[in-house]
């Protein structure tokens, strides 16, 4: 079908609510793109919906026609279940390619199984892109944040189809090319990581608010959009100001009230820990916004546990300002902790990551948008003490003004027993971090008195075993 | 060469540290062991070493020498790095073995590769066994503690060799027959991994006392071999206790204050953090202890970060009674969220492991062998709510006593500004499970918010969106 139209610019595949979002993004910036589905009867609907847009939509049934109807090299966009199905496409499309035509994965696939698919189509002369979007339906519909991992000649074929796309920060398009192969879909599972701290970080001063000073939802709410009118200000935090002022139509009580205290997860935030520790990091903000998620969803346990070891949370006495300073300084680590595995992974696969710009096309579009991208874009444009985000002046600064705070609000959460394990393992990160001396000795000694592993001492070259091997 | 001799009853490969040990400890034994090494010239000189033991001791020059003097089916013991070295001498030996023979990993494998080797020999009817040894040289050459992981068929065979060996906590052999394939590399990955977690501990209590209370290493170390003789006896306390008494022959400074506080690590510590969270667990106080000793080799980035965002550490007040019971409730969730693993990897690999027989045979012989080893293997006997250590009666009991201890510890390092990551992540964890009604309600309200991801509510059974979407 479709024989004598002009051919599309962009290709893609799987109109479930992302890729259909995008396709419509495309269509309304005047792009010509030619959509298809595994369930064909998708496909009429989809166009049905377009309603206007259907006129830059090029609606192809079958892989062959597809491909046909695509300018050449071609660039087809899959949005589609990461993993195996993700092979299943490859497999069945690659033989319809040609040399120099573009895969684009835009899922959240694990950045190991993009690398291994880029080097694997590398062998056919085609490129694979992986790229990382972020924002949602509505992002993806009307701007996302889109990080692209792949080869030049991909991204000066994408380069212009994604800025017309994107998010906007200003004039600028929140979309840029990180670097080869996993590089875009790394930096997105990254993302995704800091998302989880940051939500978690939420929660836990949600909760003391409600179960330590009694403070109702909506209250809560109005003080989360408070905040998010200052230089606290993002997406999370006002979307949680918003959802705290809604009651359950079924029962009358606050929404959130009556939602069952589980949390589910996808891989990102599991593989952001997993990839850290691999290359040797601790991103432990994130770690426990992940270890919370898996705790919360043992909800029979605890409550059982609740009956066994007693729940009772004391009372916290902390002012708004302390919580709105507490939170400045959590938020400040937790995207601090992201930047330091970005940095690390740069630096194991030599994708020399540009961290000023991740942090510009993160200001709009996508989940973790917030004020504080700002600052951290323009740190990683001066010298940063050894690479680290929190010795950059400015938020060296601003940590100086609101880590007594977040000390304050830990302290008092520990004491009155209240579980704030994002907030405490920032804080314990930042002790470690801001102490030349550390506790390491004491773990080096045991570790040669047991095992003879040696140790360096302080200002002698070599390695030496301790005199207890000498009796 | 030694044609006519008796057959050897076991080999040993590799003639390092441990392989040397283990084969000494086998020819005390009476057991009659054939031994070879890469480097030849390490056999004579291990020979002569040996001295009266050299009776039981059948040295070999090459692999094929090595094979044919043992009774068949051969039992063949490997010491040596893991990883491709391993892989090789599999491909090496192989070819020389009879089906019903049996090679044994005794280094620290990833149990994903001793899955993977144990299923590539069984094709060739050959038996592959993954041994976790513990207790580092002395262990090995007087008694360690070995959990092995193979067929029912290795293990009638190894069986009376092993216990022949193994550290003896009263009359019982500290070696068992955990599962087949990875399941007792698995188990001395976990071992390692709380290993991590109780050292840890251990140093951020020093710290706390160092530079927190002005207390010399002496005094500290005077501390803990008291603890030593009570409900919190372990070897780690008692190697602290001793290491903390030595002197620099050098500077004539106590030895620990000249040794560089920068911990190195090798796998296991990382690999335990990995699992658990690829099983949607996490061990918290393990990856906070994995994350400590990474931050401690960024020396010089602490040193700096001292500069710029200032080192204070203020006083602490707790008596030796309070750190000793807050010791004793970390040590509890410690060992405690090491079992959740075993649970986990337990269900998803079917491999049945009977965690009361793991903490008996942790009693003696190995790195984390202490008292409480004692009461985890009651509580395992008996019924445990959820299966979760720390509601066994047992411990609920200590925890009640000790947690306020713990809380006093940890919101005091806090608000002093000394970083006990360990300490926190363990109090984390536990307020988290003892609470029935947590904070995940606001992170599933986010995430139907963004994401339309859905969640369940209280007494409803279905899967719900929140009324933001009616809007």
């Amino acid at each position: 079908m479709e024989t004598g139209m002009a051919k599309a610019q962009i290709g893609v595949y799987g109109l479930g609510t992302m890729g259909s979002a995008l396709a419509l993004n495309m269509a309304e910036a005047g792009i010509r793109v030619a959509v298809t589905n595994r369930e064909a009867d998708w496909i009429a609907r989809f166009v049905t919906e377009a309603g206007a847009l259907a006129e830059n939509i090029v609606p192809q049934d079958g892989l062959e026609a597809f491909v046909a109807s695509l300018v050449t090299p071609r660039v087809i966009l899959f949005m589609i279940p990461s993993g195996a199905p993700m092979d299943a496409m490859i497999e069945a499309i690659a033989p319809l390619l040609s040399p120099g035509d573009t895969i684009i994965d835009g899922g959240n696939a694990n950045f190991h199984d993009t690398r291994r698919r880029s080097a694997a189509l590398a062998t056919q002369d085609l490129h694979f892109v992986g790229m990382g979007v972020s924002g949602g339906e509505e992002g993806a519909r009307h701007g996302p944040s889109m990080m692209v991992g792949g080869s030049d000649h991909s991204w000066a074929q994408l380069k212009p189809l994604l800025e017309a796309i994107a998010a906007r920060y200003g004039e600028d398009p929140c979309v840029a090319h990180l670097g080869p192969d996993g590089a875009g879909h790394f930096v997105k599972t990254v993302h995704n990581g800091i998302e989880y701290a940051d939500m978690q970080a939420i929660a836990e001063i949600y909760t003391l608010e409600h179960h330590g000073a009694a403070k109702i939802p909506e209250e809560i709410g109005a003080m989360f959009t408070r905040w998010d009118a200052g230089p606290l200000k993002s997406y999370l935090l006002e979307i949680t100001g918003k959802l705290l002022t809604y009651t359950d139509p079924e029962t009358g009580h606050p929404m959130v009230d009556v939602i069952w205290d589980a949390a589910g997860q996808k891989g990102t935030g599991r593989w952001t820990v997993i990839e850290a520790l691999r290359m040797g990091q601790s991103a432990s903000m994130i770690e426990a916004a992940v270890g919370a998620r898996g705790w919360s969803s043992e909800k029979y346990t605890r409550v059982e546990a609740e009956k066994i070891l007693g729940g009772a949370r004391g009372a916290m006495e902390c002012s708004e300002e302390v919580l709105a300073d507490a939170f400045m300084a959590a938020r400040i680590l937790s995207y601090a902790q992201g930047f330091r595995i970005l940095k690390a992974a740069s630096e194991e696969y030599d994708w020399q990551l540009d961290m000023a710009r991740i942090a510009e096309i993160w200001r709009a579009g996508c989940i973790i948008r917030s004020a504080i991208l700002d600052d951290i874009s323009e740190a990683f444009q001066g010298d940063i003490p050894h690479g680290e985000l929190i010795l950059a002046p400015r938020f060296a600064q601003t940590l100086a003004q609101c880590i007594p705070s977040l000390r304050q609000v830990v302290s008092q959460a520990v004491h009155s027993g209240h579980a704030v394990p994002a907030l405490a393992a920032g804080l314990s990160w930042y002790d470690t971090m801001r102490q030349g001396w550390g506790s390491a000795n004491i773990i080096q000694a045991q570790r040669d008195f047991f095992g003879y592993h040696g140790f360096e001492k302080f200002g002698v070259e070599g390695q030496f075993h301790g005199p207890w091997w000498d009796d």
